[in-house]
């Protein structure tokens, strides 16, 4: 038997072990997307105890208590912190096969110096010990970063936002890792929502642009680009709950937008239209400005109304969609090959099912203006545990290119979150280790040791192109 | 090499075996959903040979029978109960992988102590064996409750029904395992079938309430479930081809209901409108009452017509639907989690590639009310396998909380179906004994002891509240 | 560690290795399934160069080279066939754990007895070596069907082939491999396509048939399906983007038919209900003539419009369509069920998630006309690949008979693609062996042996009724 997540653990055979710790465990941290927030960078923030890191606003953590019966007020409610610090520690013990058992313990390993399990009769010694740490200076947000040997990460950030504290950060030469924005411009996409109107005008106001139509828009967020690339921006991030083609004439585009601007709302048809011109006119841009675009589809979100007033977005009650087309996906791509305007392009599902799907379809799209052009994406929220990532891992290898993914990513608001990059490596070394000791690729650890520098580091720097 | 299906059978860890003998096997069964004849316990049933038992309405092994190229005769036709067997002892052999295979065997050496395999060549022994053993009076089907150590079953029973046979068995003290119905009441919200008025007036008849409105179709139904809690009812189930969310106004349900009423077939957007109505209703009478929805979905029945004019429903020719909007599941249950009035509910897809998508429904509608409030049901029916239960179970470790499962049911018509809990323990032992020598969870064996007792029995008694 | 591909590549148990070395590789090949010219059989095409052979018309590998952003001239265009091959042994060192890795170094092993890796470094030397090879007599078209024990294989023939060359080589005494022809009457169905009405008039030549209706046109297609049956022909394949259920009167036919030879295009719900209608009728005729039906769906083709302009369909720019309703498969296969005119049928999805749904529709229609009667055909193309055949026969294996599996096929182009028999034997055998050494099936070398033989070879004899 092996020891509970020792420092082999998931690496169960020799090549994996030495893959990871002579190769992959070396190598630096790029988070290519991320929510960390990056005023609490700029500030350097501390912690004053491990509740407010853990459950300040993790709704991973959330559903799981709520699974438990956990009552709200443990949760997110006005219990104090020692006591739902207990509850999740009570909750964390059941959830065996979880990720966020395997996340919380190397976070605990590497961050608290603490090795045995959370549960609820360890939650006291746990407690304290987590706290004590959190005093001390080297736990701040910087330092967290800087420790965590993660050299640049990308935050996600609104085309409004003045990006004050990116250019604070950048200013600043007592700090090395890079932190760039991204470029997430899905507020001014949600046509259907009640706040569309309000947020243009917040656009407005800041870009100077009078958005009276579509192509004004477009002229808007472009401004607002120049600001994103000036801070170092290299990616683009659209979330939506499938990725439609739905094309339609500028005119008719124009004519939905108009529509809207007088306060209407728009049929789903023509939500669609609009939604496949503002993503072609993205995709066009981040390809002249050589970003990479992220698409995230898959998702319904806030399906408990009740939470959803209570608590608002981001609160646990998200699901998988099963409705996403792959026919139209292929479409949009080709909607931006047609004129060779498709950017280099990660696509991720939340709907791990898709997965073969993906595959396919990246594979269409391929060119020699980059290596492994078209990506798909890392095991994503809900995906993101062992399973998940050996099915990505597994499906991407039967399908393509394995050698050039560009790898792991947090997607995360929390500065311990970087241990999941440390979670993934393992998986990965374990995944090729096993293939390795098979007899099914040679055990040429020049070759394997450069794959796994690529896939942990490698690639996504050079796929971005980030100077670091 | 494992011997064949000894005592150790997919027990293949050290922590596996343990966790199976010393935990597992000690357990007593709660078979919370089956489709076992309540008349067959009340009058003590004896069963006259093997065949009798297996094929007397085992669509299952019918199926199989006639993949392997069998004559209808030696299915369900008039072929002698020793030529059936026959066949379908040939039939079984090539079934490699199968849990037909697993169960047969398992059923043969836990109720006939042969440990040999089943084939064309041992037919003739096995025949002659287990019906030796059937003419005892120890295989009665009390008897073979008893010895099975199942102290509670839930059988599945129609609004109508008198549940005469669970009254006599409530009353007789010699009996001490509990059966209970179950409220099965599709018949009453399956107004596309031709002879849904001829199942109201029976429903009229016996519920004494005029059924000339859905107002006062709910009113019956309310009584039967009166009727169906004083003989210790706790529990409903339906069966959908998808879960939809068609919400509409009381006056349009009525205006569809009284429609119908005339003889006309309503549209199909019209029926589900009637269907959401149907179950939002129950939801809250099944919330009302304490007692846990199930939902069943993702089926398409009776294909082969040549097959079910022949022979009627449940002839072994239904398949996976897979058209199942995981959104309108979320947003039915949100129907009822609006008003405070979603009861403790059980999801389960036919379609094995919904496990992640009802993995992320579940999480979003938990809350304080009960311990895994929401469940993901056991892999059912054509997923009921290995393999099946793996991914089920991994899935919903990996989205939830597996500690909180309440585990499983055998969905069966027959006495001897006991095996598959003893199936479904190994198979959890197994995947949480490899976890554990991976070094992916504390061996701690106390928490693990607790947790396989309490998925094998203890969190569906507290689950339902059963009184056992 | 095992070695690199050595002779127990795959076979990971004792009882895989005897399975595989004792049964598996003694058995020929029936290749029911590939897209081979037979105009090179007839003519015993030799080949100038590895390149040619691998890289001329292999759109498996051209994805990769493009995923790997290899430049087009180095991939369809007119750079050297020596830097064509070495930009591919590039790309392969990236493809850990995909099919092509294998295949091309099984290929390498078993026809050019080079077993070490291909990759940029070894490329010259493996270049030289594959050409002195090729011209060697030995390595002629025929003689690779020879060498590979390839007793029977099936060409992919449109209804207007002559069948010149299928005929030269059956006349021709001194090749004793039989080379059928297909059925594949695709472009007579495809009524969306531009060129319809051309193809129809080069039918109408060849046939003598005037196709002025829809009637007429069977008139045509069974008169040339007599051509077909004189030479052999078997088996018939249908390619889809789905199957589809849309029944309609033989008169709305006949007039989506006249309409269609008007030269205007028809709705998308007329095209299904042509298409119904013909494979209904088309399903018929195989039934008939006891030839079996092969239906392949779930491909949404031709996806980069650019790379389709300049090169045309099979350029690797194909992918998964998920729209793929398992209601309409089941009920298309009821329309032929339902005069007892449903024949043989193999059913494969291009999208790996259908298995479940195939595997519990095949178990629908099965009956006494024929072992194995509706089978879940072979993992397919994208799925063509070691985890893909594993998930195909563990789900067939799952929900019905293994042991009547018709097995595998390459659907290839190449004379080198019968490795891929092997490939697929190693993978049956290691999961058999599994199985039985982990106590699963009992170790009976006996039955094991046959089932092997048979999967491998005998059940496809037995199925398609070849005369072998």
């Amino acid at each position: 038997m092996k020891a509970f997540m020792d420092k082999d653990f998931l690496l169960d055979t020799d090549t994996a072990k030495m893959l990871y710790h002579d190769y992959a465990a070396k190598m630096p941290i790029i988070d290519y997307h991320c929510h960390i927030n990056p005023q609490e960078i700029a500030e350097d923030r501390k912690f004053e105890n491990i509740t407010q890191v853990w459950l300040g606003g993790d709704h991973y953590k959330w559903r799981q208590m709520r699974s438990n019966g956990v009552e709200e007020k443990y949760i997110t409610g006005d219990a104090s912190d020692r006591e739902k610090f207990q509850k999740w520690a009570e909750t964390l013990e059941k959830a065996i096969g979880n990720p966020l058992y395997h996340w919380s313990h190397l976070e605990l390993q590497r961050y608290f110096d603490y090795y045995g399990p959370l549960n609820g009769e360890t939650a006291e010694e746990v407690w304290n010990i987590c706290n004590a740490k959190l005093a001390q200076p080297d736990m701040s947000a910087r330092n967290l970063v800087i420790k965590s040997n993660c050299t640049l990460l990308c935050t996600t950030d609104d085309p409004i936002d003045s990006l004050e504290w990116h250019k604070i950060i950048k200013e600043d030469d007592s700090f090395s890792p890079q932190v760039l924005p991204s470029w997430r411009p899905d507020k001014a996409m949600y046509m259907e929502k009640p706040d569309f109107l309000d947020y243009l005008a917040k656009l407005e106001a800041v870009s100077e642009v009078k958005i009276d139509s579509f192509e004004n828009l477009m002229v808007a967020l472009k401004k607002r680009m120049d600001l994103f690339e000036e801070v170092g921006c290299k990616v683009s991030d659209h979330g939506l709950a499938y990725v439609m083609c739905a094309p339609a004439s500028a005119e008719e585009v124009e004519a939905i937008f108009a529509k809207r601007l007088t306060g209407v709302m728009v049929s789903a048809e023509e939500e669609a239209k609009f939604k496949t011109a503002f993503l072609v006119e993205m995709g066009k841009e981040c390809h002249r400005r050589g970003w990479a675009m992220q698409l995230h589809y898959g998702v319904k979100r806030d399906n408990s109304k009740r939470v959803f007033r209570y608590f608002g977005p981001d609160a646990g009650v998200d699901c998988i969609s099963n409705y996403t087309p792959s026919a139209e996906l292929a479409d949009f791509l080709n909607l931006l090959d047609e004129t060779d305007q498709l950017p280099k392009t990660i696509i991720y599902s939340l709907n791990p099912i898709d997965n073969a799907a993906i595959g396919t379809i990246i594979g269409c799209f391929q060119n020699s203006t980059a290596v492994g052009k078209i990506q798909q994406g890392s095991a994503w929220w809900f995906n993101d545990h062992k399973p998940g990532m050996i099915e990505q891992m597994t499906s991407l290898a039967s399908l393509g290119l394995l050698g050039n993914f560009v790898g792991m990513l947090t997607d995360s608001r929390s500065f311990l979150s970087y241990t999941r990059h440390e979670y993934f490596r393992r998986i990965l070394c374990h995944l090729i280790g096993t293939w390795v000791e098979n007899g099914e690729y040679p055990a040429d650890e020049k070759v394997l040791g450069k794959m796994i520098q690529g896939i942990s580091y490698n690639n996504a720097k050079n796929y971005f192109g980030f100077d670091v």
